[in-house]
């Protein structure tokens, strides 16, 4: 993060009014950040939590630096105080007891009770000091003002206070403001901070509240330890964190106990909320305690990012991505449980209705590419890819067909059928995974065409679209609902609103069963990363080698290197690596590859072993391992068919890996010894592609282990169940003593070709 | 973590020879942690990285509060320093500037060059009062010592500067060491710090190596921002961290160029590190600045984990994990590349051994359990696990001869074949998945079985028993070596040493392919936590439903629910909640049920809607969500099998589902509705068996949605990869100019009857 660097963000945001979404938190210009005291200190022994706040004074500083107005509410002075007073007794103790005893026994010494106010006292000074240090190693003032509530109610004790918080943000200081603990009545005890009766600190909210709306503050950010509110108590069963809470939501929530530090529990929380809301400050109520969250949480919230709940007065039209995957999988149930004809007919349905609604998808097109010509953020081949035609349109609708019949028998195929007994009958059959999410960048011709694969697997689908594409993928998705109507089921299918950030989405392990990015390697890469516990189909590097054996032919040899990485030289399944057998150094038809790829002006690049058999090298090779994807490749020399095995196992990405040979013994023991998803011989590694391998349509490239490998069909987006139907049978029938005995027959069921 | 409690581990461990392994890292008493720049500076600025040094405040008191004698070399006055006269001088030019111009024009002022020594001397105060405050939350005592590396030279210095150390250790406190830098030569220009001339910060090395062997350290922790010494420079192919470096390996590495922060390369910490171990102290270079990883590091190395480079005298006997992995991987590939046959022989031999070697097999088993009993560690139902007899050993080999008759057909299988052109033929053939690693628990009979599966599906294996066990795997894993080496691949399947950690097993994910636990539900909970980027093929939750329809048959639903929960309750297949029809209440087939029950003395609790029917419930659950996995269980009342199927895809686990019903249109509904991996109709819960299914050899059970779903065979273990066989094919030819058109004929392929 950089972070001292004062450059400024453009803050466009005019103070008083509550912003409407997340998205414009980025423009927040002065916002309050409450620290509760769960946040700011241990559980264990009610020290400070050093690391959260050194990270939250790495955040505040951060985006004070980036020209906003930052105020902390914070508490912490009791700890603080509470350790600094123990510690002088213990030290104290410490000395004598090693100047009389010995060592070694300080563990049992008793540890007095402190009185909180007194420990708050003591504190305060500690506390500024150390937010000082903090703050000054990034090169940003701070200013200590300690309040009560009381002094809000005060008209001139207000303006005083006012005029004087504002005077510290103009010469850019961070106010640290706290209650004066010191005046507060005395604390009624509790015993969750061991040793130290707690102040009433749920008068942080309110003061934070308060003070937001006092310095017309544009966002307030409470944090504590809750991720924010739920619609009902924590832990209880399906209890769901709300993403954004509404002023007439209040009915819709029940509150639980008391969070179980402070006495602030979480409905004086949102009371404090409402309040500030009313008052022009947009809130978030957010866990400052989660460990892996901590260190952005603040910067996050600001970000735009989905963490806690955020206060709004503007409801939103439309479902939450909740609803929506909720809406998905339960019409998706309904999908699956068509016949496969109503599916194919929901599909063919689709694709007439992209030629009926040609014009209207067509203009909606043409609004995107001026949209995007006129913002000048598009290169031309994004452009390209972004704008339909007449045409694409027609062979959108063809593929649309071919799907259509493909998916005549993709779900509930019986794959296998066992007697295990008399009257017992196991069946294995195929059934659709579940919810799908498919990311897509600019292409919009994407949506129709992974909206058919899911409805002809019986799939729900999540469709998360570029924004570049909106009014495009709008129309798209409005016309697969249509034809989704005629079963009723519009809602298998739902297109996530441009708003929602992938990240967050990633993050839905529960209600997505699995992630399809179709785009860049970078995408894919991105979205590997992102995935929190959702399994990704795809795969995010290409690094396909082509092995010329001694006993090559060189017309083939010729061919295939130049169709394997001149054809598109940005695929995934084009060549980056031309391996050499070492006997063909010097020969003419080495001397014919090189010029054939100088010809076609691919850049080379040499592996270590084959600059050393040359007096004037190319450029010699960063790493074996290097996806160019573009008119460049490494050439590097091998001894042996087995030689190129090892390097392809130890440099390559297990994708697609050829040999050009004319011994069919040494093309035989390449084919069986390589271990990549795809191996082929004297042919092209371009022809790694589903259309091409004849699967129909093709869901993605996968070089997992597991599930799917290289070129994946519709099967890739089935899984199955096992049915069993009985009579009452039971295990115990089956036991030594039982009267059964397992037949464990096959029964053959009627293997349909797969296509 | 529990920092404050001053409770204390025992520490065995004698001052001054250094540890041989990670695992007495535990018992260490006096402990050097030495902090480079890098890690307590930020990069950007050069301001000091708080929340590292807050962390690392926190592990070092927690060590220390364990009884633990921590001595800390820092750096970072200069940083403090720094930031400090900078604030200075910005503070009082902003005052000037408001008062003056107005406001906001901070950004533009020139930030003075500052001279290191003069930084070092206005920090050290300052980062000293931070550590002070710091460790003040965690009630420890420090001590700020400055010393020079002349000072070791001078006899008379160096033993005042011991004697103090001691006095200080004596006394609890933590001295906080750092180079007297004001007295230092001047510094040498290094543009690394921003506006700030770097001390020669390499002295801290050899400072702690010394500080370490004077003071009889057991430990030196030296953290900078290197993950520790690669075999060659990072970034470079292939460039591997090591794990364990021996003072005789200094030949085997390459050192890059210095690390950025500081003049203290890789060499001149490893000659450090040679020196401190050559005294007598162990020591790890880590990575302090990893911000994954920096929260424990100093804790996890002290755990015993793997982290960093650890400096070692004693070389132990055998191969590094990562070695055992690779020669895996090689033998397992000519494993797969034998004839099915030759597999087959592999297992068989295998079983003959297990009665060949009986003898030696019990006695090795006998020593584990006597072990185990004398303990006294181990429950007796554990022993059980652990114990072998001669009866056990048979049905282990007869198990064995299963797998081998089974594993016939599985490697290389062809799933499909499709003419994609003349002469250019795609297959699609069985593989297998690469390198597994099985973690099992105490029961040492799960080796030869899962070797067998390995070999079966020509898959290399991983194997990591039970500590509990160790005599018994080590003798079962010998009889597997000399089974494979009839083929000469002993190397094909490797047992894990008992001193890896499943953690850090489970993060080597380059080099395993998929991990299968067999063992408790927790066991594959941690690992499934614990496993990063690798598939775990498993489920950790069995929450399964047994539903009664209305229309059920009151015998079928006794036998069933009586099978389904008492059979055997802590499997994962036992019924969880049983579902009742609403109309069933108050008659006699739900009075028979209930009585069934409390004869088999199953603890019921009630659902939310069946308490509300009751005058007198028992206790209502506390979650439908409850695996019991005991004689227990919920019931609660449903209106139709609709709402059934709704609950158990609320409450459920996707495991196994059971309806007992009469009724086969309402049978068949919920067999085609519900979502889980297996469903039944009037069948027990508890056929959820790979065995019972007659897969043959049972892998596991999994409720992932992708790969493999419910009881797994064999197959779970295999891959696919595709086989094209060309003629000099290229994509080009099949162009719109191309001369070829594709065919995509499906050639039938024999499909043998899957078991």
């Amino acid at each position: 993060m950089h972070t001292g660097s004062i450059f400024r963000v453009p803050l466009t945001r005019s103070h008083g009014k509550a912003l409407a979404h997340r998205s414009e938190f980025r423009q927040a210009r002065r916002i309050v950040v409450k620290l509760g005291s769960a946040v700011v200190t241990r559980g264990d022994e009610g020290g400070l939590a050093l690391g959260r706040l050194a990270s939250i004074v790495e955040q505040v500083a951060m985006l004070q630096n980036q020209g906003r107005e930052m105020m902390i509410v914070t508490s912490g002075a009791v700890a603080f105080g509470k350790q600094r007073l123990r510690h002088e007794i213990l030290l104290s103790q410490s000395v004598r007891q090693a100047l009389h005893s010995g060592q070694n026994q300080l563990k049992e010494m008793a540890i007095p009770v402190l009185e909180a106010r007194a420990c708050a006292a003591a504190g305060q000074s500690g506390l500024m000091a150390l937010y000082e240090a903090m703050f000054t190693q990034y090169s940003t003032c701070t200013a200590q003002i300690l309040v009560t509530n009381l002094d809000f109610h005060d008209e001139q004790k207000r303006r005083n206070l006012s005029s004087t918080l504002h005077e510290l943000l103009r010469m850019n200081i961070v106010p640290i403001i706290n209650t004066n603990d010191a005046v507060v009545p005395p604390p009624v005890p509790n015993s969750d901070l061991q040793g130290v009766n707690v102040i009433s600190i749920k008068d942080n909210d309110s003061l934070a509240a308060r003070l937001s709306v006092e310095m017309k503050a544009d966002l307030l950010i409470a944090l504590s330890d809750v991720e924010g509110l739920y619609d009902r108590p924590p832990g209880m069963d399906n209890a769901k964190l709300i993403d954004i809470f509404y002023p007439g939501d209040q009915q819709s929530i029940t509150y639980g106990s008391k969070s179980r530090v402070g006495m602030g529990g979480m409905e004086a929380k949102v009371k404090a909320a409402l309040w500030a809301l009313q008052g022009g400050t947009s809130v978030v109520i957010a866990n400052g305690t989660h460990p892996k969250v901590t260190g952005h949480v603040i910067t996050d919230i600001v970000e735009g990012k989905k963490v806690g709940t955020f206060f709004s007065e503007v409801k939103p039209a439309g479902p939450t991505i909740e609803q929506q995957t909720e809406m998905a999988r339960s019409g998706g149930r309904v999908l699956a449980s068509l016949l496969p004809e109503e599916r194919g007919e929901i599909i063919c349905r689709l694709a007439e209705l992209l030629t009926e609604k040609k014009e209207d998808i067509l203009n909606a097109n043409k609004r995107d590419v001026e949209l995007a010509r006129s913002s000048g953020r598009l290169s031309l081949q994004l452009l390209n890819r972004l704008s339909l035609s007449s045409s694409k349109l027609n062979s959108l609708a063809i593929g649309l067909r071919q799907i259509a019949v493909s998916s005549k028998d993709s779900v509930g195929r019986v794959l296998r059928k066992t007697r295990i007994a008399n009257n017992l009958e196991l069946e294995q059959i195929t059934v659709p995974i579940g919810v799908l999410l498919v990311i897509f960048e600019s292409r919009p011709d994407c949506l129709p065409q992974v909206a058919a694969l899911a409805i002809a697997s019986g799939n729900a689908l999540l469709l998360k679209g570029g924004k570049e594409a909106a009014h495009t993928n709008k129309i798209l998705h409005q016309l697969t609902q249509e034809a989704l109507s005629i079963h009723g089921i519009q809602d298998a299918i739902q297109l996530v609103s441009t708003r929602e950030e992938v990240e967050d989405l990633c993050r839905l392990d529960k209600l997505i069963d699995l992630i399809i990015p179709r785009g860049s390697s970078e995408l894919v890469r991105e979205i590997q990363k992102a995935a929190k516990g959702i399994p990704v189909l795809g795969h995010s590097e290409g690094i396909c080698h082509v092995y010329i054996d001694s006993e090559a032919s060189i017309d083939k040899a010729i061919d295939i290197v130049k169709d394997s990485k001149c054809d598109y030289p940005s695929a995934c399944n084009a060549m980056e690596t031309l391996l050499v057998h070492r006997d063909l150094l010097r020969t003419p038809m080495f001397d014919q590859i090189i010029d054939m790829l100088r010809t076609e002006e691919v850049k080379i690049h040499a592996g270590p072993k084959f600059a050393s058999y040359l007096t004037f090298s190319p450029s010699e090779v960063k790493s074996l391992r290097t996806e160019y994807g573009d008119l460049e490749c490494c050439i590097e020399v091998v001894d042996s068919m087995q030689d190129a095995v090892d390097h392809v196992h130890k440099y390559g990405s297990s994708h697609t890996d050829v040999i050009v040979t004319e011994n069919e013994e040494t093309a035989e023991q390449f084919l069986q010894q390589l271990d990549s998803a795809c191996v082929f011989w004297n042919a092209s590694t371009r022809f790694a592609d589903g259309y091409r391998f004849g699967l129909g349509a093709e869901v993605g490239i996968s070089t997992a282990r597991i599930h799917a490998r290289g070129p994946v069909g519709l099967e890739g987006l089935l899984t199955t169940k096992w049915v069993l139907r009985g009579e009452g049978h039971t295990a115990a029938d089956f036991s030594e003593q039982g009267s059964m005995k397992f037949l464990h027959e096959n029964i053959p069921v009627s293997h349909r070709t797969l296509n």
